[in-house]
């Protein structure tokens, strides 16, 4: 497997020099100074690879390409949002980046409510707390229907939670739902948030799941003539929020999307930590079941909590998920295609805060020890595997 | 196994709040304060046991109770510090510190002649370079009979070495061999090392043998009563150096060992970084034929170099040394002794100086980031490997 690190860019606190000691040999990294859905030139493209390669690495994944939100809501406008789409794709083929990871979660990316959440050894871990955001959707955001969409014992245990929260506490919380996190492209005030959801109105699971395909049909015709792979990334958390169907959530989602447009450039970034949030992933599974279509896969762990929709992000190799189990399956594939088959990439993901990152400037989820800790596991983990697959751990 | 720690105390730049977060539970220490061959009193011991726990870890592990330069030597003084070595001994059971990691390197402890080699992706290594230690042996110390004990190709290789070195370089050599690495007792000045070397004369690999299981008959006896396991740690590096016969450094030595004195409190650590620096020493066979008397091991790799004397510090899975066998051959052997066994406590090793490392006052071979990298790999290695066992890695 490949080991790489995602790297926001010139501006990010870790520097490329410090990725060179994670032993992480592939750069992760996007455009991000791009405006969502505008072509990346080949020029713009080849400066950040020329500064990949000065430190000695390469860009091996763009993560990601963001698709604009005309294509999820399948507005008529749409087509030209994808066609840009594409001349990116080509134009990342044209420099040699062959890997696009991408996602479809409407209105806002990736989601949690602490940012810092203080372990019991002094470090600091994400999570993600399901009274909060149920608090925050139904007495702050105020979202119309909102507690229609929750259990009555969701709409309780969340008014236990707000009634029992500071002020202070109640902000952080919404600042950090609503200024996105890392790599997502959007950030809101609480109007426009709600806009931005109100947009979705009377989208169903069934209508997103058709502007999907409306979008891969385009895409993956493009990227298979120029020999892109595209790998979609799950929704983290994997379930609706705030009233907005979510479509790449389960094993179910993803035979769909594969099913949908059946070529090899359409795959998946297997994110276990995402998948695996929903104990009816079983994740080992689907990287077995998925296996041929699988490019990227990011490796960490989530533990559920008492409250089984709440999870905060786990030791890399100690949290609800099977990572030998998943590392098993992705290095037995990566036998089957032999050195003349794509690669198969992989990534740690939301580390701790650890030691020195927690008294430097930390991008949540990407802290710099954290996350080489989480990577020295799962290679410990890779080495060991390669010997079982071999015979020789018996 | 125990995922141990080792820790210089109070004074070390690493604090126990740091260990907390590397995820090893015990701590590795010693009261390097008292001076050589002196009684460690119950009120020392139970201080630095009360610092280990109030910081939520607990001492696991004594290294090193030094050996007093007497015994090495065989002197008719021993006695006396043997009586005392046991009463150290008795103090630590009382206290409950159960295992002890002890050395017989006669006057030199652990050598290395770089302590910062710059690595390709920008940290830093130790490394014993061979060429610098004859030619320090012949040319500085000026050693009597030193080029005898040298091979022609080695004084030939030594010499070119010597004349190519700026003063900077040999007086860099020099100290960084007389000074003494953390854990060794001793430092010396060139004539007092010149001393301390004399004081070996005459001794013969046979003699020094005949020390040791003086030594080791008076020690086990008592370590069986009060239920302390014994636990020698090999020659680093294993071959004889200025001329002085180390008698812990092969396969052939450690079972001679165990065979002098067979009973369970004589026991070895498993340091397979020394033992490993030696091709003919096949480090796995080793964990697979003294599995029931190893109670402690340090994980790390070395790497021989061109020169196959010289070797520098690896990546601790990506060394010379086979890491996933031997962690077999311990998870193996912790699985045969079941609860009621003694545990097998491992620890890394001589991490690479890496990110924050780097800027900060750093224990030559102690750093915080790159020991905690060490210890996450073997961590992994360990999960996949106990999942092998189970017949789940086919």
């Amino acid at each position: 497997m490949e080991k790489t690190w995602r790297w926001y860019g010139p501006k990010d606190a870790v520097t490329l020099s410090d990725v060179r000691q994670t032993d992480a040999t592939g750069v992760v990294t996007a455009l991000h100074h791009i405006p969502n859905g505008e072509v990346w030139s080949v020029e713009e493209i080849s400066k950040r690879q020329a500064e990949c390669e000065s430190a000695g690495l390469y860009w091996s994944i763009v993560e990601s390409v963001p698709v604009h939100e005309d294509i999820r809501r399948g507005l008529d406008t749409r087509d030209g949002w994808i066609d840009k789409y594409c001349e990116t794709i080509r134009n990342l083929a044209e420099c040699g980046v062959d890997m696009i990871c991408y996602n479809f979660m409407p209105a806002l990316d990736w989601t949690r409510t602490d940012l810092d959440w203080p372990l019991p050894n002094g470090g600091t871990a994400l999570r993600y707390d399901a009274d909060a955001v149920a608090a925050f959707d139904m007495w702050v955001l105020e979202r119309p229907g909102a507690e229609a969409d929750h259990t009555p014992e969701r709409v309780a245990s969340a008014r236990t939670w707000f009634d029992g929260a500071t002020a202070d506490e109640i902000d952080r919380v919404t600042r950090t739902l609503l200024a996105g996190l890392p790599g997502s492209e959007e950030s809101y005030t609480v109007e426009e948030f709600r806009e931005a959801l109100a947009a979705y109105d009377g989208q169903t699971h069934e209508s997103m799941r058709g502007n999907l395909k409306y979008f891969l049909e385009r895409i993956i015709l493009v990227a298979e003539e120029v020999g892109v792979r595209m790998a979609i990334h799950p929704d983290d958390p994997p379930f609706d929020l705030f009233g907005i169907p979510r479509v790449v959530s389960t094993m179910a989602d993803a035979q769909w999307l594969l099913d949908a447009v059946p070529s090899p450039a359409n795959g998946l970034t297997l994110c276990v930590g995402s998948y695996g949030v929903r104990a009816d992933n079983d994740v080992v599974e689907m990287a077995r079941r998925f296996a041929d279509r699988i490019y990227f896969s990011h490796l960490r762990s989530t533990r559920r909590e008492e409250d089984p929709e709440s999870f905060h992000e786990a030791v890399h190799i100690d949290g609800d998920i099977d990572i030998v189990g998943v590392v098993r399956e992705l290095v037995k594939e990566e036998r089957r295609r032999g050195d003349e088959g794509p690669r198969i990439s992989v990534r740690s993901d939301h580390g701790h805060r650890l030691l020195d990152d927690l008294t430097r400037d930390s991008t949540p989820g990407y802290p710099l020890i954290g996350r080489m800790k989480g990577l020295a596991e799962v290679r410990g983990v890779e080495l060991a595997v390669n010997r079982g697959l071999d015979g020789d751990l018996a």
